[in-house]
């Protein structure tokens, strides 16, 4: 059954054009209107099933939705919202799918008015790394996580309808503030990120016939790595200070664990490596 | 059409079985003698498809084997070929699936005389984060790659022998010096480990529940660090001297990310992650 009449989504990327399939698919409004900066894009669109009206005019494109999911990349949402937010009446529900959520929150506070609508930012734990509508899927939210971060105001029942919103697309749903929101990713998401790239940019000047000799080990280690470097400049950029903070905490562990192996204290190296199994097990396989 | 009568092998773990369950599925011996420590696992060999004959006293075991490979943890190969070596004939062929060389190579060597059949170091890149008998498969090798380390005076068609044993497997094969060996090895897979590990041993002291909002991301990152933690620090421990090279080599360009990210220098950053990008996707993604 819908749970909303309208709902326009604002960027046709990966997860924009992945959200409205699973809306579709989940029958979770009447309408899907797509708002886009490319004609050609929206023209694609135009041509799908999860795609009600598509255009450049975002007035047009917010005109009688419901809710707005801001699905642009992360360095454009804060402008969008300064536009949007003004624009949106009382009942309209506002969110995005950023993976930074202070900065993104603080400016959507700031645009807004006491006639706007209610801005929730969402971060749904969802993505690949590939980027693009042509790697689109209805499943891609199904069984991950999205963290909520409202803001200390908001009514529970605005909350509550946009839990719901995600739960019908098989997310589980946390809620957490925007602050706690951008430390936790940092530590779980953006760090692993950049040990990731700056081994992959380490080995990138190795010889290339010391290749052969790696296993799946290093291809899963190393993975993370080959995401959309504009895109995760960006998330960097956005959660800069959180990312140099557990930087320095996790080189701290590091150091711990170098110093273990320089003086040949194997008793601690152990200790170390076997808390980081225990660990390791205890986190699951994933899907 | 078998290459050796009577292949020898010592300690029927994870690696030592596979290699068991894959000879005889590829029929490349007559025979498949297997020494263990444990009474009870030899048990249990015996009452495999793989196994002739099983036993403690190593005596037995090598008399009639023209193959010996030694399966046991990489702490004590160099103890066993210590014991061994004097005792194998001219024409035998010994070799192990250690993942360090140089001290093994040098070991072998030393406990050579001039009766003692020929030893060559051999590292296939197989294995798994699980270990024990139970979790092997006679699939383990199949198109992985294995390094070979000869010695510099040694035969060449006794290289070229164990070569074709390898192939036989589905493996490929590389031939390095036991030094290139191991600094290849400290940087494609010892080094891997000890980041997925430090990573987990950071992560494994903040909240728990901060890992629901991690991703598949996070677990491909640390994967590795779930493997067994006594072998890993044996395999540390014989490469220590490399390892904290490669260490030290890498945090160069760590510091240089961190830098990036600190002063906010985001077109070296982007560039940074775009050079780690671009090889990553030249890695492959493997099996």
């Amino acid at each position: 059954m819908p749970i909303f009449e309208q709902v326009a989504i604002l960027g046709p990327g990966l997860l924009g054009a992945s959200l409205a399939m699973a809306v579709r698919e989940r029958q979770i409004c009447e309408r899907i209107f797509i708002w886009g900066r490319k004609e050609q894009r929206l023209e694609n669109c135009r041509a799908m099933e999860w795609c009600d009206f598509a255009d450049r005019d975002l007035e047009k494109v917010l005109a009688g939705s419901d809710l707005i999911v801001c699905c642009t990349p992360v360095e454009s949402i804060q402008e969008m919202l300064r536009e949007m937010m003004p624009k949106t009446g009382k009942d309209i529900l506002v969110t995005d799918v950023g993976s930074v959520k202070e900065s993104i929150c603080t400016e959507a506070k700031q645009a807004s008015n006491e006639e706007s609508g209610t801005f929730i930012g969402s971060h749904p734990m969802a993505g690949s790394e590939k980027s693009g509508m042509e790697f689109a899927s209805g499943d891609l939210f199904a069984e991950r996580t999205c963290i909520l971060t409202p803001m200390e105001d908001c009514p529970p029942d605005r909350t509550a309808k946009l839990v719901e919103f995600w739960e019908l697309l098989g997310m589980q749903t946390l809620i957490e503030s925007p602050q706690t929101h951008d430390k936790i990713v940092a530590n779980v998401s953006h760090l692993p990120h950049l040990l990731a790239s700056s081994l992959a940019r380490y080995l990138s000047q190795c010889s290339k016939g010391w290749m052969a000799a790696s296993g799946q080990g290093l291809r899963d280690t190393t993975r993370v790595a080959e995401g959309d470097s504009g895109l995760w400049l960006e998330i960097m950029k956005a959660n800069q200070s959180k990312l140099n903070e557990s930087l320095d905490q996790w080189m701290k562990s590091l150091e711990e664990a170098k110093e273990f192996l320089r003086q040949g204290d194997w008793e601690n190296l152990e200790k170390f490596l076997s808390e980081a199994a225990d660990w390791r097990e205890s986190l699951g396989s994933g899907k």
